[in-house]
């Protein structure tokens, strides 16, 4: 049960809260051990989860500004809120300033009038904010505020916005809303089996399409339409379904985050409990990004950081509210895989040439059937149909006693994990039966079956009744979402199985690099290159062997403490683009070249008018690969670490991949795997693989400076960073830092 | 109508057929001017249109291995065949050896017998062969075989479908088949209103669900299943198709292609009456291609060749049957648009903006409204909702009589061309009405109006009754296919708007650089690098200055001749890797580094055992755009040219895009969109925008070459193609030439 109290606890650099959920009155408690730990950069490393029963399941409710007045809107709201309670047997209490009763149910005053402590008020009133005050005395547990006009309207709206989060935070309720709606107060089917989708939302027609998969049969448990999210928000539902026993999976619609770190931390308990959380995210492009602001007046974050995030903690990405529905309700229903192996069978070579096309195309594997099996098979399937995978049954088999053997018999293989197959037009001789004896094989087996019925009518029975009769087939529509499904099933799996949360390890407190480090920064000022490569050395990074000089001699001097040849380079602050401007030198060989490298240095440096803190000599690095790994703030996420190739590659593909703190390392080495010229690193045209390892590690070192020196470090940008061959290392040849 | 004989021009190098269908008997009469016309590959430039009339619509039938007998498979067949004939009008006679009737019909006792000269004769009989080789006494016009067993079978069953070929080509007559089936005689709904598809497949139950499109009321006019393709093939019915007035746009399920130049052809003749061919092409990977070609025994053909070809002849290519139905049955109904704006409107802030973002995404315009047009708009809608576009109604003005003036409104504005109302979910109090209104206004508006009705379920009456009833509405399931097939169906527009035949141009007789190239090509060898570039240069493609020498002395009076810096390299016939194994030192600057190169090139080739015609002293070309030009063959297309980015690109990212002959300058500008490098090209880090025009002419003349030389040049490739700044040139640094 939900605590009558909560602590909070606003870190100096985000608004990430900790909720407690103790039994004892008083401020600031925290109920469970670790809720209050934050890490290096102030952030926390755990979010208790909200108890939403009581919301959910309330046992008394009060409705302010119930009516039941003939044409007024909240007379059709009262009436679905009395038919909703009289479902999940709660007591209803309207409440109204001058009504007696409210469809003959009595009506009180005010909040402080009501006959019990009631668990859920629901606001229907245009300004929620006085209510919310009065509710503070209450003891109430949850509030719903429907009215809109708040952060989705501009500046003002969100000023009255804060007004309402602080009266919630000072009330000790938790409010869902506001501009929000009925959605969670629908009506549930309950006559339906098996692990459910919970559906949390931003917008209640873009929720409709997943919760009317009721009517194909599957099960939804739960709505949140979560509105403006002035307090509660998508990520305390996700933590919330994640932990209940009848969720299969956790489908989202979500238009804008309100934390970066909360989404963070609940998308890390759903990974941890193996729930699966399937997500549109608006924002791909900059129209999608504003519109949906002025919606919900959210932030929508850089689309590149929310999809790093996503991916780094599992959170299956899809575009359209169909694939949703059809990802969703395959992952919540569906075992684990017993194999990842995929087995396309059809009654037509067309479709199973055409399916496997597609399979492949998206990462799936379609083993080749042993030659043992295949014999066995065409113990029932002519001997001139391909029965390798995809298994092509010529279609007549399916019609008689055949059918059902050789289901069993792909199913029976170890290679196979999934059976797919796709049935494109009805031909009911055919497709009915193979319909019945696919349904009647999923119950005989532990592995998925997946159908597609591909005719675009959809109202054929054995779609409608055989086909969704079944929870245990997955059954789509069309061969792209079937394909997109069962790959992110097959990686959900994956992912989960080999999980380990990045905030177990995520560091506390600050590294002896820290100290260092503090002493280098000059707030409000781009470092010099020397100045920045030091911060580097700071957190073990590898530099060049260099000197700083001021004069022609000394230049020679360190040339030959550096080992020839040679790179020279003008040194300053605020100082960019030095190759553009003839600022570096390189292969320099001799003590001559070297004297006359810094006079030249100096004369564009006086030319330029740039007041240069010396010239540096350094140690001249060619052979390795050309990355760069930087570090930049989101507004949802604070620092994110961007991990690239160099030289033309970044310039004109921008061949960069994000991290999302926290983050591991073996998060670090797989997002190589989303860089397009990643096969530099491996080696081409004869070059030796490069040192992977240490790239990996400068990464990671990297992340911790990000952390340790949050937003002081308002940019950091090593270009390039020279990975050389494998076992050598890697060093950051040239660096820019931006202080705040 | 078609003529009784049939010319055929076999090419030297393709299986392409040129088909005459003059009236007049007799061996290789061309009825129509042109028809005859080969470019200088020997390939047709024009396939003249097989008349199909009589094939669908004849006047009578051969039912040949009819039957009534219970249980057979021929006659459930027999009786289909009945059914459609009389829908057609045909008078059917049975063919059987031994039946006197069937199912009451007089038989005949061979196709020698039959009472009257019939239009088509179905083929029900395992062997076809014989029944064609007696066929082409009766002068039937067109025979289809169901048989299966032939190229889809393997090698055996390929040498009995070439038989066939040759028994149909002496013949007279044209066949569809073998390895088809029913589907051409399907009942096809005949009370459906506008242009119709036209469908052609190579599988029948992959066809199925675009001809069930019919239920949703759609209208289908054809549907060919070409099955192995003997004689008929795809090509011939798109030609025929797209002279048919009822036929709006063709959709095609393709596995494999008979022949490309037929292809082509037929593409260009559909691009040139603006008529829109959609297409499933299986193939994308190696087990498609692998499955599919047992399927039919046709060749799948490169990937992206296929794909370059469909681009450029403005095929639209699509991966599911979902989006092959959606996109072909917009574009056969759709009206020319008369912008390219698309406005988003819905009943939901975050409708809209979620459908903006993935339509955004996918590179549609989504105009901003004018002030003026915001204005107009919020008479009707609440001032707090976004109207730019998306135009949020904020859901209760569709319910009453502002509903229609909003469209209305939306519509009327200049930079509109589609209206798109994507409704999530039904809520039947607006989304009926809404329906309706969307419904009535596209009775007023030559504008497109696309509706995407997203509930799961589908059996609504808003959808299935107004919705689906009209013909004038484009109703979408999902975001995905709508966003989709908006964007085929202006690009379609668009491009058939600045469609201009390549085969108009195509160079039909040799250019005066053939005789000069012939002379330097070496049959079965590998051109040495100066052999190469002198190939180049007969085609008017510029090279380095560059000396062939064979002594130091001479290399040094060359490099003086050339301008130093010089870059030097080893040259002999079969060598490559040259860098690799130490054979190019470039930036040479005086005649003693020149003298050192000479000895230290022609010690590394006596070590490594190359026999050398001497060492090339070449001009130094640094600054420019390094690409590559290349040409390459293709299994079903023949010589195709590529182009892409050099260096790195290349190397890791494959960074090349292909054309496929014949193509014209603003084809060949237009690939270089395709590079995701493309921006080097326009300039970037401060460098200057390269010589397009340049490149544009080397892609153009290497096409020439490759047409003139044909398979005589089995491979050609131009790496690196400097291109120079613009104005400059291009200059084709180095080239690898093989001859076949």
């Amino acid at each position: 049960m939900l605590g009558s109290t909560y602590g909070t606890l606003t870190t100096d650099s985000r608004r990430a809260r900790v909720i407690a959920c103790g039994e004892q009155p008083g401020p600031a408690v925290h109920g469970r051990a670790g809720s209050d730990e934050v890490d290096v950069s102030g952030r926390p490393l755990h979010a208790d989860v909200v108890d939403l029963d009581r919301f959910f399941r309330p046992e008394s409710v009060a409705v302010v500004g119930a009516s039941d007045a003939e044409g007024r809107p909240n007379t059709g709201i009262t009436r679905q809120l009395m038919a909703w309670a009289e479902r999940v047997g709660a007591r209803l209490y309207p409440v109204h300033p001058t009504r007696a009763s409210v469809f003959g149910l009595p009506c009180s005053a005010s909040v402080a009038d009501l006959p019990e402590q009631v668990d859920l008020a629901v606001l229907l009133i245009a300004d929620p904010l006085p209510v919310i005050e009065q509710l503070a005395d209450t003891k109430v547990k949850f509030a719903v505020a429907f009215a809109s006009g708040f952060a989705e309207t501009g500046e003002e709206g969100a000023a009255a916005q804060a007004r309402l989060t602080a009266a919630v935070e000072r009330s000790g309720l938790r409010l869902l809303g506001p501009n929000t709606n009925l959605n969670a107060f629908e009506e549930f089917r309950d006559d339906l089996d098996g692990p459910a989708i919970a559906l949390i939302t931003q917008s209640g027609h873009q929720g409709r399409p997943v919760f009317t998969l009721q009517e194909l049969g599957i099960r939804l448990s739960h709505w949140a339409p979560t509105g403006n999210e002035a307090d509660l928000e998508t990520a305390d539902f996700i933590s919330y379904f994640a932990q209940r026993p009848e969720v299969g999976a956790i489908a989202c619609y979500v238009e804008g985050l309100k934390d970066g770190r909360s989404f963070l931390l609940a998308a890390d308990r759903a990974a941890r409990e193996g729930v699966p959380v399937v997500a549109v995210k608006v924002g791909r492009t900059e129209t999608g990004a504003r519109t949906a602001a002025s919606h919900t007046g959210k932030l929508t974050g850089a689309d590149t950081v929310v999809d790093a995030a996503m991916r780094q903690f599992g959170v299956i990405r899809v575009d359209g509210l169909d694939e949703l529905q059809d990802t969703a309700a395959l992952l919540a229903r569906a075992k684990p895989p017993k194999a990842d192996g995929v087995v396309v069978y059809s009654i037509s070579g067309g479709t199973g040439a055409h399916f496997s096309d597609l399979a492949t195309a998206a990462g799936l594997t379609l083993p080749t059937l042993s030659d043992a099996k295949q014999s066995e098979l065409h113990q029932w399937i002519p001997e001139y149909l391909n029965v390798a995978n995809p298994v092509d049954n010529g279609g007549h088999p399916v019609g008689d006693w055949r059918g059902p053997k050789i289901i069993d018999a792909i199913l029976d293989d170890p290679s196979v994990g999934v059976l797919i197959c796709p049935i494109t037009g009805p031909f009911p001789p055919m497709s009915d039966k193979l319909a019945r004896d696919l349904v009647d094989a999923a119950e005989r087996t532990d592995k998925l079956i997946c159908v597609v019925w591909g005719s675009p009518v959809g109202t054929e029975a054995a779609y409608r009744e055989t086909l969704l009769g079944s929870s245990r087939v997955a059954t789509f529509r069309t061969f792209g979402n079937c394909v997109g499904a069962v790959r992110a099933y097959l990686a959900h799996h994956r992912f989960t199985a080999a999980y380990r949360s990045p905030f177990e390890d995520a560091p506390r407190g600050p590294s002896p690099s820290f100290r260092k480090a503090q002493n280098l920064m000059r707030p409000g000022h781009q470092l010099s290159e020397h100045a920045a490569k030091q911060l580097l050395r700071a957190y073990g990074i590898r530099v060049p062997r260099e000197q700083l000089v001021t004069s022609a001699a000394a230049a020679v001097r360190a040339a030959s403490l550096v080992g020839y040849p040679v790179v020279m380079k003008a040194s300053a602050p605020q100082l960019a683009h030095k190759s553009e401007l003839g600022l570096v030198k390189v292969g320099l060989t001799s003590a001559s070249q070297v004297r006359d490298a810094y006079r030249e240095l100096t004369d564009i440096a006086r030319y330029e008018n740039i007041d240069l803190d010396g010239v540096l000599v350094c140690q001249m690095v060619e052979r390795g690969v050309e990355m760069v790994v930087g570090v930049t703030h989101d507004e949802l996420f604070g620092p994110t670490v961007t991990v690239g190739l160099g030289g033309v590659l970044v310039e004109v593909l921008r061949d960069t991949a994000v991290l999302v703190p926290p983050f591991g390392e073996d998060q670090a080495r797989a997002v190589l795997d989303q860089l397009r010229g990643r096969a530099l690193l491996d080696g081409v045209r004869g070059a030796p693989p490069a040192d992977i390892d240490a790239l990996v590690e400068v990464v990671l070192r990297v992340q911790r400076m990000a952390l340790e020196l949050g937003a002081d470090l308002a940019e950091l940008d090593i270009n390039p960073l020279m990975v050389l061959p494998r076992g050598q290392g890697a060093v950051a040849l040239d660096a820019l830092a931006v202080c705040r």
